[in-house]
């Protein structure tokens, strides 16, 4: 920790600031002076929209999605599918799927992936939620879209043995090129799984 | 602009993020994201952090600093030197000298350096009360800590001009080799200097 220089205040931004995914303690400082320098225009509505967000926000007790409504506008949308869940390791999974406009039901956020490394067990994650929203018999379907990581895939054959005996089928997200990919830059695990799952042209 | 997934809570406060130095839209995302999931431990007190910092800070009226009293608290500081001022480009700058220590004296923040490329003009940056606080008859030297860029110094050479007939020793930071650093990665500029300014072992 450098020699604090300035007022209590603004070190105890800085030091809230040097805290957040992304800035270290030189860039907190940088930043912490640019949200002072603009005070009308940035700092004020950020600290307002984060109390807003900290008062409101809420983690949706069906999905884990976090939202202001409980059960958050996924869930309570009539038109998604109610057949299909896709079942994510985190928020940010959700929100990249959504994103992509490709997901037409709705999902279950695990809120990790097993880990020895880690210490993550199957109690640490939302797992007896999601059997039992798959218990529900228009239930027809259950998309993996967990990460292509050794914890992912291990997290995948767990959810999978754990929704046996519902009758459900279950998918994972195809391997292969991203789109826009060089073939040069890739591995071979991932042009393996591309050739193995190649596509009538 | 991508798609909103969230609620516009969360939108709003990853817009405002993605606006902070060092932070893009995806890094803010990400960083929004940390900051539910640690609504308590992040959240919360940044967002009060924020709230605290905007209503308190304000810009000393003396020395152009940020400080949540007026004058600031190094101005008021009074075992301070009163015979030199420290000129500096900016609050960061003025932060950077303290934390090395080697400053004893108060300071002048420009608030900017002259260029005619980003239209910043004399009048721009606090000069008047430079050249008044340098009228105080206690006042024996100014020490331009300015970067040794080119606005940087011609805004030097301005200051110095503005100050002639106060009577003042007006001297400059001293150029050579970073402490620290390899002569191999150097420019020649830093180099020629380092040989020119070169002291007694």
């Amino acid at each position: 920790m450098p020699k604090a220089v300035a007022g209590p205040e603004i070190e105890r931004l800085i030091q809230l600031l040097a805290r957040m995914p992304g800035l270290g303690p030189r860039s907190a400082r940088r930043a912490a002076l640019q949200l002072i320098k603009k005070r009308e225009t940035m700092l004020a509505p950020l600290a307002e929209a984060m109390r807003v967000a900290c008062e409101r926000i809420m983690v949706c007790s069906t999905c884990g999605n976090v939202d202001t409504t409980e059960p958050c506008t996924i869930c309570r949308d009539p038109t998604r599918d109610p057949s299909t869940l896709v079942v994510v390791e985190d928020v940010s999974d959700l929100w990249a799927l959504e994103r992509s406009g490709a997901v037409t039901a709705r999902y279950h956020v695990l809120g990790g992936v097993l880990s020895a490394l880690d210490g993550v067990r199957p109690e640490d994650l939302n797992l007896d939620s999601l059997v039992s929203r798959a218990a529900d018999p228009a239930m027809r379907e259950i998309i993996l879209a967990l990460n292509a990581t050794v914890d992912g895939q291990t997290t995948a054959h767990y959810v999978t043995e754990s929704l046996k005996g519902h009758g459900l089928k279950v998918t994972r997200l195809a391997h292969g090129v991203p789109v826009g990919g060089e073939l040069d830059y890739l591995d071979e695990g991932t042009l393996t799984a591309a050739i193995r799952s190649r596509t009538p042209f």
